[in-house]
């Protein structure tokens, strides 16, 4: 997009006429702007001028814009306009948000502030919302929303478009329709475009489809972003143990799980965990060392067992110091072959591209890549040690078997860890950088200086 | 979804029938899945049973469906499926397909047979379809398709939906309509869902929204992707210089493109070159060492000079043959905590939640974090070192502020190489583990090597 220059400005412009305090003229400016920009003006605004004169802000905003911004906004940002409002205030926008959004700012809520504002909610919704509320966090249903189109297979194109035109407006999408049963069984679905292209006299139960795809209640978010994924979907049904349909999970949300998962992905191959629910300028100093201090302190450990290791060669290393320098590059080498390896794995078995059934194809591979890397590698070293260190062929040689030894436990452990994570349930994503470097360490500490020592005839 | 075991099931029944043979029985089966689910199963049939059974499963399904499978194919297995019939039912398959999907076949195929293809395609069809051709790869030109739903202003909604009744079958969506100018320029949009409230005399002109969302056509894939995730758009127009309406893509093609995209940046992280157009197991083992070779040879090259760092001070160590013990401690520490910071940094400048204007936000968070992690690990280090190692305070001492500098180090460079990686308009991506841990690597061999010939008093 080529505005984007120019939204930067916009929001130099805003924060340069709220520093000086014209908050009608600033008003004006932020509603030439549709909401969600609007809404990422006003985090700049939080961020760079504070509270206060955000909520200034915010009570300038028309009504109905106030609402709909304020569910564009990150939670922390909510939570904080929500502070400095008025609880009637805070009840008119729970009340207009929609369904799902409502549901996700009550969550992040106080327990005592829900209280007070479902009290004031007919005792229909409390129940629903009370019910929506107890979903687990990351399962479809905490995802979904139960405001969607809801047909009849008797009726006719007319009466259903008549119904759509009636109640169009409040729901999350009329793009996919849903045919209940009596008991509330899902029955079908239809879209909207068939409804649109067939004539009016046309029954619904003739254009539905009666073998569409959904998902349970239960069901993680992970599972249902790959149905989407899989068949392009713009809207899922989502299903209780009766196959009763409790709601529906449109395609804007699922952009943001599979945002959130793959961050979820990545930070765990790095070592991280768990910091996908805030961004990362947002997190506090303390929660950062919380979350990097945990694998921090386990792989200090494995890096002393790995310094164990290399003591045992201690007369070894004594006579033969110039073993020491090529420790990094074996112990290097390693921890970069591993991580490659484990890298494309695990995005293969995220993506389902690669799955158990795949794990001596996977085995295969890597060995037959290993090879043809290792003797690469251990070439090119042996050459450079020849060379231009000029070492001995002996310390030449063991450098360069070791490196083949290496980078093929690397491969072969960084292809298979993953799978194997798989297999026993745990998240592969853990099975990355800092796992594999910390075992091919070891083995590459290991391999080198006990060839050396064979090589060289020292006895230890 | 709990159908998952029951499709595992499905396709090795299908492929039981297969290996005996029973053809007709094969299809029957096979015509009892969508056609999402029928291509994936074809996708199995192919690896496990090669190409020819294949053709022939392929060849028996009724035509209509047969191209809406081809449609969902992988490109390699479309491929293996066009080498294997007659130049007749390929013309007959790339006619029937959707527009984007035949250009994303067409780019695919050898040049001899496109324009045998193209030679029977009417001359205007031709001219657009190799006007979609020539978009460069990865531009919102190749992700559009020309079939939209094209209005008037001053149609009235019941003209608009009688429009949309003739013409909806071939277009990609109804779902968003476009209204065009004189000139082709686009004037504005409408969502069907504001047709079909409306009363079938509102105008167009009334209904639809002129500040509306585009993306030009040279955009990257990348930029398209962002207004979706932040607009939550089911589909997107894409205009021309002159600002005509020249497609649309929409939101399902972005989910692919998602994906590609992250699966390029993870691998980036990992040292691994552009490996994101097949999937791994499709790839050759060559394919593979070429892709991972290239950052190997330069981090071999690093990992060299770490090495003759540490020479500089062969006679620290020949003297203490202990501080070789710590070496991978502080090397690997480094790497880790530079690795984490790298990371998150990657990933929030490529969520947009982080940008050069944070750069001195970054630092001074990471400096933060570093100090009391650096502190923590130091203490955690020294402990171990005196206590169980028994090594001298002089040797704890030395690792343990080693330890310290490193932490502070690694997250600081991990924090800002990927923010000057971004402001010299590299790929930020490139700037994860393999790259931080070469320098940090070199960073604490020198650190930790130089303060313990000072603190022990050693001449080199």
């Amino acid at each position: 997009m080529d505005n984007e220059k120019t939204f930067d400005e916009t929001i130099k412009e805003i924060l340069q006429i709220l520093e000086e305090k014209k908050y009608v003229k600033a008003r004006d400016e932020l509603l030439k702007n549709n909401e969600v920009d609007i809404a990422e003006i006003l985090e700049e605004v939080l961020e760079e001028l504070g509270v206060d004169s955000t909520i200034i802000v915010f009570r300038m905003l028309p009504k109905d814009v106030s609402v709909e911004v304020f569910s564009y906004l990150p939670s922390e940002d909510q939570l904080a306009i929500i502070q400095g409002i008025t609880d009637r205030e805070i009840s008119y926008i729970i009340e207009e948000l929609d369904f799902d959004d409502k549901i996700d700012v009550l969550e992040e809520l106080p327990a005592n502030l829900v209280d007070k504002i479902l009290e004031k909610t007919p005792k229909e919704e409390r129940k629903l919302i009370n019910t929506f509320l107890n979903y687990p966090e990351n399962s479809a249903g905490s995802l979904m929303t139960p405001d969607y189109i809801s047909l009849q297979h008797d009726m006719t194109v007319g009466e259903a478009l008549a119904y759509i035109k009636r109640e169009g407006m409040d729901s999350e999408t009329v793009y996919t329709c849903y045919v209940k049963e009596a008991g509330r069984k899902l029955e079908g679905i239809v879209s909207l475009r068939a409804l649109v292209i067939h004539d009016s006299d046309a029954k619904i139960s003739d254009l539905m489809s009666t073998d569409y795809v959904y998902v349970n209640v239960g069901d993680d978010q992970e599972e249902v972003s790959e149905s989407f994924k899989k068949y392009g979907f713009l809207a899922i049904p989502v299903v209780d143990k009766e196959h009763r349909l409790v709601g529906i999970i449109t395609v804007d949300d699922i952009l943001d799980v599979i945002e959130e998962e793959t961050t979820e992905d990545i930070e765990r191959m790095a070592g991280v965990i768990d910091g996908s629910d805030k961004e990362y300028l947002d997190m506090g100093v303390f929660r950062h060392v919380k979350n990097r201090l945990p694998w921090l302190i386990l792989l200090s450990i494995s890096l002393m067992i790995t310094g164990s290791i290399i003591e045992q060669f201690e007369a070894t290393l004594q006579q033969v110091v110039a073993l020491t320098f090529y420790l990094p590059l074996l112990m290097g080498t390693g921890g970069n072959t591993g991580t490659q390896a484990a890298t494309l794995i695990i995005r293969g078995i995220s993506l389902g591209d690669i799955d158990l059934r795949d794990t001596f194809k996977v085995f295969w591979k890597e060995l037959r890549i290993s090879i043809i890397l290792g003797v690469i590698l251990s070439l090119f070293n042996f050459a450079k040690i020849m060379l231009i260190d000029h070492q001995t062929m002996k310390i030449a040689l063991t450098v360069c078997a070791s490196m083949l030894i290496v980078v093929m436990f690397a491969k072969l452990i960084g292809g298979m860890l993953p799978m194997l994570a798989k297999r026993i349930g745990i998240d592969p994503a853990l099975m990355a950088t800092p796992m594999i470097s910390s075992l091919t360490d070891m083995v590459s500490a290991l391999a080198y200086l006990a060839m050396a020592t064979v090589v060289l005839g020292i006895s230890i």
